[in-house]
């Protein structure tokens, strides 16, 4: 059971984390961390969390469970302030979805204030943003990895586990540059590219969407998204988004030099083999 | 009300014809024509149609509305048998995805030959393929494009759309080359770009899989389709994918590259653009 359990960043996933972490009575008092009380208001009307501020320190003081959910982009940012501010037992994690840069910039506070920090990236989402579509079972069955490294405390990594398995979530972990090049290609990659077909079609002729069908609406669907979290997203594992943008322009040519044969069979061959691992994921 | 309709292959677009129409009580008499009668053996049992045969002039004989639903690269050769057994005034339709080959085709036997034949392509189907997953609502709500030519008997194109708007669908019409570069852009290309996904993230890890999530699915759903209907499409529809595949690539670069430039705004710019253009699909 958390005492007082701090979220910093009432968006889409804090406000799940919230959201599910009231329903499943985990913790006695739920603080929300946000840049302007306007938005963290509604949580509070709702009886989501017992007590808002814009005041990071005053926020993260006293809690001994603390959840940093700002966009991805200014996490290292806040990482200071919540490291002077935060008890030296509190268990401490955040929900980016690029690893690399937020646990670096952690283990270098870390040398000389050691807390029990470990990275969580929750492969959950939407292509909509913000407090108003979070939701207390948005983890169930979701996948969370965390990703400890060898001066993590393994204390750290058993009570950020429990605390995703109690929202629903399966938990997995890989170290940091790993998961990073792992969600460039699953996710950052799928995104990009799906970005670039809604842009090409724009280049070739805008009305061709009129024809457009559920085989491109699902390709597609994820380039709805927000601007900023994806922009921030890119820009911040862009160097494993670089490897995984290569491999695919790889694989894209090999197909089109494929076709280009006229080898029937070579062709039904590879559409075969890529058919059969695409089946696997169900 | 047909008399007699005759389908020629019965896969998932010809079953979905034949009980589509046998449920909407389109025809007097449904024929099926196909290559092995133990594949055409289920919709005879179902009572989906009344006749089934593997003699393409015997099966489309005497028929006053062909529907020719075999495979995209079969469909070219088999027009002269159809053409020489079909009655004249019968109406006369396809329903390949690539349509400037086989209207041209039609058009060539038509100089000696007039029939009352218009292009069709019902953009509708499933990952899945076969009689098996055929059903009576494949078609509605759908989108079928006509492709008829100044050469094309307006008679044709009033019976072929009254026959998909009694199957439910929406029709519309676009030029053979025009509707060839639309469907290269918002289906085939899409349908390369999500096997090439798939093929990148076997070529950098295959384990990274393990950790995609609805965002992967989503995008590469449409890999799971069939080899060979996808191989015939690609081959098919070379010349358009090509247009496409440029404009992607073009597309793709130009996101990279602004990304690389770090410019938060000019980035948060472009994918609005493509966010704002996307929601419009729904």
């Amino acid at each position: 059971m958390i005492r007082r359990l701090s979220i910093v960043g009432l968006g889409l996933l804090g406000g799940s984390v919230a959201k599910a972490a009231r329903a499943e009575g985990l913790a006695a008092e739920i603080v929300a961390v946000g840049r302007r009380t306007e938005s963290l208001e509604p949580a509070r009307r709702d009886g989501v969390v017992d007590r808002i501020t814009v005041d990071l320190t005053e926020g993260v003081a006293s809690s001994d469970f603390c959840v940093l959910a700002a966009p991805v982009a200014t996490l290292a940012g806040l990482l200071p302030a919540v490291w002077r501010a935060l008890p030296a037992d509190a268990a401490l994690t955040d929900v980016g979805s690029a690893k690399a840069g937020i646990v670096g910039a952690a283990e270098e506070l870390g040398r000389s204030a050691p807390r029990q920090f470990v990275g969580s990236h929750p492969m959950a989402g939407s292509e909509q943003s913000g407090y108003a579509i979070s939701r207390a079972d948005l983890f169930r069955g979701a996948l969370v990895i965390l990703t400890p490294t060898d001066r993590t405390d393994p204390q750290a990594v058993k009570r950020v586990s429990e605390f995703w398995e109690a929202l629903g979530a399966r938990v997995s972990s890989m170290d940091p540059a790993s998961h990073d090049r792992a969600v460039a290609a699953v996710s950052h990659l799928p995104h990009l590219v799906a970005d670039a077909l809604v842009a090409a079609v724009l280049r070739i002729d805008p009305h061709f969407l009129d024809v457009a069908a559920r085989g491109f609406k699902d390709t597609t669907r994820i380039a709805a998204s927000n601007a900023r979290v994806w922009r921030e997203i890119f820009q911040e594992n862009r160097e494993a988004l670089g490897e995984a943008l290569g491999a695919f322009r790889h694989a894209l040519d090999d197909l089109e030099r494929l076709i280009a044969t006229g080898d029937a069979a070579a062709v039904e061959r590879e559409l075969d083999r890529i058919r059969r691992e695409r089946e696997k994921l169900s």
